[in-house]
């Protein structure tokens, strides 16, 4: 018995070594520490050459071996809390390990190579970016490159079909125009060869070369505007749309599939959860989970939860009180705590504590009620709209530049009075975003107007820097008014919502223009350059190549959007994505190279333009309509209706999409009686805490179906990726 | 009695005539004619100053009062059929006859005016496209308007939004670049006057400037940079989305409320002809409507139905067969309708009643057997890719000219030998779009070949247009071998299935452009000129207009883009539709008027691209997404299982999506045993008689609900527009 009490006593410290190891894996340190090194190994594309600031190769690529080396120790991490099998079967792993090796291969031929003096390039940059993707959090960023790689044959049959309108269309130009000897505005030949024609007709898909393309066939003749009217119609209205629709489906039909394998999945853990809980009732016999029990899961899972908030959940999962649960009802705890519950808590202002007769005094009650009230807000916003006229004026009028010290007290003024009213905890609570907006902006303008002020009466008037940030905190000021009607802020709101979705997509396009960046990089750095404005470099006029003499590159003084560091790349890449001159651009970078150089360009548009920017206006379309067509799910509506009977409910119009003021008059503040309860409820029903949860909702309507069929088969699932140690039993 | 007898008489021819007249009404003639006459109308913009025919005023003038008296009957008609009080009360009545009065009033002002010598304006011009909208059958095109009236406040909070986020962004421009004394490419001031950086930030949002308008503060500095991207990214992506969103969004809500309005009233006026036809069931005292009674109305309404689609509709309808059905099946009958029934008259080639024998040999089975093999087809396509680098090759090569009769003969020999080997009733029957297709273009190019030949025999080189005409259809040819791939098939066929609703928003544009023409003739007509190639002209280079001198208008030879006649006017609201170059384009008519031209330019903008052509993609958008997602409805189920039971279907793989080889096997061509049914039956289930149709399926699945709790408030309904005369039973 003594070795087999050992053995278990081995056993529980091994589960509960492992059960560490899990926790650490899954803390927020470890993870924040990790993306700052994913960050780091990004920008050192700013030090390697062609750099933005130049740094010797060996330190650049010291602090690669040094991330390498954190990617390494992260993945083995990893490996160490997920079953053996099931790591060496995820895809992304087995990426990161060939991402790590090729890039050590990659820099000792590197360093070989410029050791003994040959030209060598480090390919492994362009992988980079995939970091990203296959980290573990980087669950979102992969769903999104999923759902584009499904939806690939679709898109690829459209877009054959397209290509195959664009020859026709080309053809029959070349048949058409081109023995008519026609010259551009620039004399050169037009529409003579048929692969710089479909290189124009594809242009004109994405409409940057308009009226220009069009213009000697018209001029020739006006039957030609009907060819290029009927091209139009045809490519650029109806192609496009059938684009986005055909884009937008298959994301939407793929992004729904993975959603409802998730919630499965989800769903499944809990059941085994239950399982793992579960106990025997006494009278009839069914498996339940008890309350203390319950309550202490929820509070390993979210520490940070208020008790009643917990009280709260648990009445709405045991409506009878009957001190436990189900198995349906437990189920539903991942849900219910993806319900964001405002907590209100009602508390008296602190002055009131450490000065009641003051604060409670008569002329404090009357300051009390003229900041509540609603004249205080029309006040303020004709201040701003007096600021916005006086910021408009020349500042050069020292009444002008007085004055702004008499808006910026204004504005502070207008702060500490509501301080002095409202509860200041209330007051910066998280989910009053304007007045957080309000306040940082007021004080940094206030710190940056004194540092201004300072630098100039010492006589340095070389920073301009600090005098924009005061120009653009002094304008950005001006936004706030925009709270003040209603229909705005519903707006504004819906566009907030969106906003995480939007995160995804800044990290989706980071990837691929990185990767386009240092492609685009080693094709052309250094042949075109820009030599600034003071620049008295005869070479100036055509960016430093005689090739680009008298092309409108040249001519539109484009010098300065080249690739020669990873700046300018972005910058040049994000005004590809916004495609008006993209010819002209790219024909900049055929002229200094070859004429394949196009297929770069066509490349580019086709992947950003076409999909990844169709993508992303089908998730503002969707995310948009589901605002719009909102309708809550059963779970919100039962923990809303408890929040009713229970009588802790903010009045609706007091909180609804009115983040300033959200908290006036439920707060605890001079004016307040004190018989209301101490903590308020108030769901906030259209806010998600993450984007899986926005997800699950803008595809609940299909999920809820098959849930119930699919409790039961628990042993079946596989399709979890991570197996839970049982500590329940333990 | 015998006075009353008289009067019932009279009551009966009154009730006749009236009928008569309400036929009449309806008849496509007066249709045809009516429309006729408003496109006579719309096109003599052609003839009046500023004209492309200058005819005399007196003789347009003539013409417009013809269409007048045209409109005016056909109102006085209209009136005759429908009630006094619904006449009065419906909108598009008065609009008609407010258009007509201020026609006549206008032309009467003109006419005095003209006949004193002064200068006098036609501006009841802008009022004659009203006109497709108010007349009766404009019914899709009102809706459309409708729908966007609805939808406007939505839009315009959004757009105000919109606005405001500009103006923050131009103040911060002109605070941040303003005092930095920045010159753009050309030496002009850059961004020193408020007005101007909101106009240029406004053109920034349909990107037409995008890269230039950035060029010189990225020059001074790149952080500028970082200011325009956050600009483009939140005002022409996310606002423009958001806009699409909203519009699509709103567009849809009230289209769909009106489609429940008018199936409802669809079902009412069933309702109520139920009610005029039935008989009270002798056994089980039910009403009902007997057989012989349905198929009269049915031959009334639909007279071009066959007898045996009429027997397999009333089938679908009295499954038991009982001779008579009740009003639930009875109000069936207009959806049963809608629904396209393809009848297959199985029918043998009329050359094997001809020449029976010769028919029937074994050569003509075995070339019967050759034209249906797979091989056939794959031969074609090949002849049709060695004819596009035909095309493309240099064709003052007479072996590449001669080649060109061999290919006609080819494509003849092809379209004979089908017609040889299949019905030709059945090849040319309406479904078979790509066989009509292949023929028309055929024959066209043969005739047009032999023209083009005949002329250049006869030594007369001057037909450009003949030549151009062979071309086209030369390179048109090839457009078939798209329908070998059965997944071009399916999208170019959704695309086809949309092609209704485009006629509508050609309608929409249509009205739009020309209201925008007209007053955009009457600002700028002869302010631009353009001379043509071959002038002299000292003022060719400026546009005949000293102000446009070194402007990029000038420069970029845009002379042709003018107002100076109806038709240069539509091109270059296309051009102005496509959004790039616009604000050159614009620039070009402030310079010849004033700065104020741009509000003009501005409005078009919003109107036509950020409203009517977002429209068009949510249509698109929609369409294409219900054909994804197209789920059978009920009568379309029991139709066709009805089609089924009956055994007279036609195999699903030999028709679906299959436009040109639909009939192949099914027919009754040479090798065709005898034993099958005469007549067969296939639903084209995803096309659709009529627009209205198209959108009853897209808004079903919302729509069947409240049909049944309907059904029973007969009399309360008013909604119907026409009283229908109770001539059953008189």
């Amino acid at each position: 018995m003594t070795k087999c009490g050992l053995d278990l006593l081995l056993s529980l410290l091994e589960r509960l070594f492992f059960f560490r190891l899990y926790l650490l894996y899954n803390h927020w340190l470890p993870q924040v520490l990790l993306y700052i090194f994913i960050i780091l190994d990004l920008s050192l594309a700013l030090f390697e050459e062609p750099a933005v600031i130049p740094l010797p190769s060996w330190a650049t690529m010291l602090v690669e071996l040094l991330c390498l080396l954190v990617f390494t120790l992260r993945l083995v991490h990893y490996a160490r809390v997920i079953p053996q099998d099931k790591f060496w079967k995820d895809p992304k792993n087995i990426c990161i390990i060939a991402i790590v090796a090729l890039t050590l291969i990659d820099m000792i031929i590197y360093g070989a190579l410029k050791a003994s003096s040959y030209q060598a390039i480090r390919w492994t940059r362009v992988l980079r970016p995939l970091l990203l993707v296959n980290v573990t959090e980087g669950r979102q960023l992969r769903r999104a490159f999923r759902s584009i790689r499904n939806a690939l044959p679709q898109i690829i049959y459209v877009f054959l079909l397209f290509l195959f309108s664009l020859l026709i269309f080309s053809l029959m130009a070349l048949k058409l125009v081109g023995k008519r000897d026609l010259k551009t505005t620039g004399g050169a030949p037009y529409f003579s060869s048929y692969v710089d024609i479909i290189f124009d007709l594809y242009v004109l898909v994405t409409t940057a070369n308009s009226p220009d393309v069009m213009m000697p066939a018209y001029n020739a003749s006006s039957w030609f505007a009907l060819f290029f009217i009927i091209y139009i119609l045809i490519n650029t209205y109806i192609f496009m749309s059938v684009f986005l629709a055909v884009v937008y489906n298959n994301y939407k039909k793929y992004l729904k599939e993975e959603i409802r394998q998730l919630v499965r999945a989800k769903r499944h853990k809990m059941v085994r959860a239950f399982a793992v809980l579960q106990e025997r009732r006494k009278d009839t016999e069914e498996q339940v989970v008890s309350q203390a029990n319950w309550n202490q899961l929820v509070r390993l899972v979210q520490p940070d939860i208020r008790n009643a908030h917990r009280e709260l959940l648990w009445s709405v999962l045991d409506p009878q009180n009957q001190g436990c649960i189900g198995k349906v009802a437990f189920v539903q705890l991942a849900d219910l705590l993806n319900i964001e519950v405002i907590t209100l808590k009602s508390r008296p202002h602190p002055l009131r504590f450490i000065f009641p007769t003051l604060y409670l005094s008569v002329p404090s009650r009357l300051i009390c009620r003229l900041v509540r009230h609603r004249t205080f807000v029309m006040v303020y916003d004709l201040i701003i709209l007096v600021n916005a006229i006086f910021i408009g004026l020349d500042e050069d009028n020292p009444l002008i530049a007085d004055s702004e010290w008499m808006f910026l007290s204004l504005y502070l003024l207008e702060i500490l009075l509501k301080l002095y009213v409202f509860e200041p905890r209330a007051f910066f609570s998280r989910h009053n975003l304007w007045n957080w907006f309000d306040t940082i902006i007021v004080f940094s303008a206030l710190i940056a107007t004194v540092v201004n002020s300072a630098v100039k009466s010492f006589g340095l008037y070389g920073s301009h820097q600090i005098l924009d940030i005061v120009l653009i905190l002094r304008v950005l000021r001006l936004v706030r008014v925009v709270d003040s009607v209603q229909r705005f802020r519903t707006i504004i709101n819906a566009m907030i919502r969106v906003g995480p979705a939007i995160l995804t997509f800044g990290q989706l396009i980071l990837v691929v223009y990185y990767i386009f960046a240092m492609v685009g990089m080693e094709l052309f750095k250094g042949k075109i350059k820009y030599f600034g404005e003071g620049s008295d470099d005869p070479t100036k006029l055509f960016c430093g190549n005689v090739l680009l003499n008298g092309t409108s590159f040249a001519q539109l003084n484009y010098c300065k959007n080249n690739f020669n560091d990873i700046l300018s790349s972005f910058i040049l890449l994000v005004e590809l994505t916004v495609v008006n001159q993209w010819h002209v651009l790219s024909s900049g970078f055929t002229f200094v190279t070859h004429v394949s150089a196009r297929i770069f360009f066509v490349v580019f548009h086709i992947i950003v333009v076409i999909i990844i920017i169709n993508i992303f206006v089908a998730f503002v379309l969707e995310a948009f309509f589901m605002e719009y067509s909102v309708e809550k799910s059963d779970l919100h509506t039962s923990v809303e209706r408890k929040i009713e009977e229970l009588q802790l409910s903010v009045a609706q119009e007091k909180l609804e999409d009115n983040l300033v003021n959200a908290m006036d008059s439920t707060e605890g503040n001079c004016d307040t009686a004190e018989d209301k309860p101490v903590l308020m409820f108030k769901i906030a029903s259209k806010r998600y805490r993450t984007v899986d949860t926005l997800l699950q909702r803008m595809f609940e309507a299909d999920l809820n179906l098959d849930d119930l069929a699919e409790n039961d088969r628990i042993e079946a699932d596989s399709s979890g990726n991570f197996a839970n140690p049982a500590f329940g039993s333990v």
